[in-house]
């Protein structure tokens, strides 16, 4: 029989020291959004095919996971192409699954709805050193509140849980569709090509201010329009309040409301924060995925190059599948860079009780057996974390390997007592 | 767009109501199995295949979600039958993917090696009331003790759980599948026809020991044998030492190990026992996977028909992988129907802090709504869980809605205080 010992292709066993970090950090996230009102739920990790190719996905669409149909409705002979095949997929995020769920379960749910969610997600990326095809999602979404107390409390949320990790210095950078938009049209790109623009403008951490002007030229892009929208850029650098000067600059394009809306929560996370972060307007901040509709906001790590964290409004998304529109916005929290961050620190979690180790020889048995199981039983009901095993012939290399468990007492048990 | 609210075909979405109850009896079974030195790892949900259709998952091994290949590696054209289209699978259970795990990781392991594993599992099972075809499972399983220790641990442990959970008067049923073979070699049934027997035999609390033997008769098994067998089962009961009287019935087809074997396990288990069962040797267990090859157990709960949970020892599986057989024993705790029957008995969990909702007026901005936030901040650092949120036009509505969410302290803020 050929069995594999190996995990498929990009993904991962996790072995028991990050098991341990995982879950220290998960229970450090479901407090620390539970304080804030976030009610936990959770949706299968199978999806309706139809839904996760819907376009709400941007790239993500590409790499799903695919599952085959079964029994009857598994037609080889008939199968013209792959979605004749398919019914199901393995989900790509949690924001799609989340609308699903809002759209059908909102009479049961209060309004506004904070919702946390904490599951896997797949990808059939590329394979890449820290990168994996099945991935943790920590996501926290509010929906049904169009005012920008959502963004102010999501923020919060999140960085007060990176604050209690411990995570310092770091920031939240934060932009807005609308001003994208109105930075766009002002130079006068059309309508319908702002999202390459927007492409293009995403580069700009990679590629600089005149990687992103040479590209939109390459792209064929109007040099008038190319040279008024990269200017605005260099008359941002320096600016003491650039969102003051864009609302003057653009004027009607991006309109006071914008202005208001954008400084109202720069303040109030400002005055409230309870953790050690700046949060930055970044005029060129766009985020991939195409359902946002108004804030966007990311967050930045010293330590990382990319970003740990992100998300922002998507108003449009709850209409998709029930008609009507509801006001929606969300954050997630890297939890894999936040994992794989603490392992290389080699973060210790605090034990919170002693670890016992009984060694019993092979010999012991009956009564004697059931003595030291009985004494195993009443040092657990005091708290304590008793591991019950047999000894190994090489003693000195099985208490080591428990040592690094971070077992600290060892009791041994003897067939004859006087050995 | 056609999008689906529906979660796909048996399949279902978590309310927040459920969501706690799972959360709750998730973490009283980490915290019980760590107690008894049990460590946590994780497998992807994702596995090859081939290891998936090994012949070890017996039925399960028809209900596999198979996951399409993907790119390069699909050829529609070419493919002749489905494991032409197919290169991984959902996994149907936790034992499979353990034991590659442990085939792979031997050497970072403690030995013996103790793990806990909490996750969702797939099957395409037909629909049926209270059965998804996504569900939790929760093992323990004891890599590497070939000593009647591991059963004794695995057992105590999971009734120490079912404990805590207020679970009382259940019982924990026995059986060995040496006593199986045993009896049916006794009663001269050939060997390649025992796994047939034990099938029927299995039915014996649906269709009766009549029922048994009539179909053991239909399957045209020698009248002799059948009644050899049955007569065995008849004089079993109200035996006060059903072992012993086995042992001495059977003689060299038992064996007195297996009679010391069996003893050891429930004389210690009824010594050290911290919850409220009773553990009874039960020859008529059979537990359908092919890959037990010892001692085997299933909880039984009164409120149950079924059983909620079981296991036993499997002691050639690693040497599927790795050519080496390593002992190794398993307890399967019935997650999904502890959590159903909490949900029935309309179980509540002690809610651990207090709950406050900050409702806002629609008009409340700018300086007054940091106010606002700055005193929730300074709330939750206090240790409660501060729900801050914009009020509806029927507030009324809204307030009853997160009373039944287990908030108890309402604060309003107006635009105009006055109002």
């Amino acid at each position: 029989m050929a069995l594999s010992k190996k995990p498929v292709t990009g993904m991962k066993d996790i072995l028991p020291e990050e098991m341990k970090i995982r879950n220290y950090v998960q229970n450090v996230i479901k407090d620390t959004y539970k304080a804030f009102g976030f009610t936990q739920i959770e949706t299968p990790c199978v999806e309706n095919i139809s839904n996760l190719t819907s376009k709400q996905g941007g790239e993500n669409e590409k790499l799903i996971f695919k599952i085959l149909k079964r029994g009857e409705k598994l037609n080889l002979e008939t199968a013209k192409e792959e979605m004749d095949l398919v019914d199901n997929g393995l989900r790509y995020d949690l924001t799609v699954p989340l609308v699903r769920y809002y759209s059908k379960n909102a009479n049961d749910l209060p309004s506004p709805f904070k919702a946390l969610q904490m599951g896997n997600v797949w990808r059939a990326d590329r394979p890449q050193r820290g990168r994996y095809r099945q991935f943790m999602q920590c996501d926290i979404d509010i929906l049904g509140d169009p005012s920008n107390l959502a963004e102010i409390e999501l923020i919060l949320a999140t960085t007060t849980t990176l604050g209690k990790l411990e995570f310092k210095n770091f920031q939240i950078r934060i932009n807005e569709r609308r001003i994208l938009k109105a930075m766009a049209a002002y130079s006068g790109f059309p309508e319908e090509s702002y999202d390459s623009v927007f492409i293009i403008l995403d580069k700009m951490d990679k590629i600089g201010l005149e990687g992103v002007k040479e590209e939109l030229i390459k792209y064929e892009f109007s040099p008038e329009a190319v040279e008024k929208y990269t200017d605005l850029f260099k008359e941002l650098e320096g600016q003491k309040d650039p969102i003051a000067y864009l609302a003057e600059k653009l004027g009607d394009y991006m309109g006071d409301d914008v202005k208001e809306w954008m400084n109202e929560i720069i303040e109030s996370v400002r005055a409230t924060k309870s953790s050690d972060f700046e949060i930055v307007f970044d005029p060129t901040l766009v985020r991939g995925m195409s359902y946002y509709t108004g804030t966007i906001f990311e967050i930045a790590i010293p330590e990382f190059g990319g970003s740990c964290g992100g998300g922002g409004r998507y108003d449009k998304m709850v209409g998709k599948f029930t008609g009507h529109d509801v006001p929606a916005c969300g954050f997630s929290i890297g939890f894999e860079r936040i994992v794989l961050l603490l392992m290389e620190q080699g973060f210790k979690i605090p034990e919170d009780y002693d670890k016992v180790v009984y060694l019993i020889e092979k010999g012991v048995s009956g009564d004697a057996l059931c003595d030291v199981i009985a004494n195993a039983q009443e040092e657990r009901k005091s708290g304590k974390q008793v591991l019950v095993t047999r000894m190994n012939k090489n003693k000195k290399f099985q208490k080591e390997q428990l040592m690094a468990q971070g077992y600290n007492e060892f009791k041994e048990f003897y067939k004859n007592p006087l050995k």
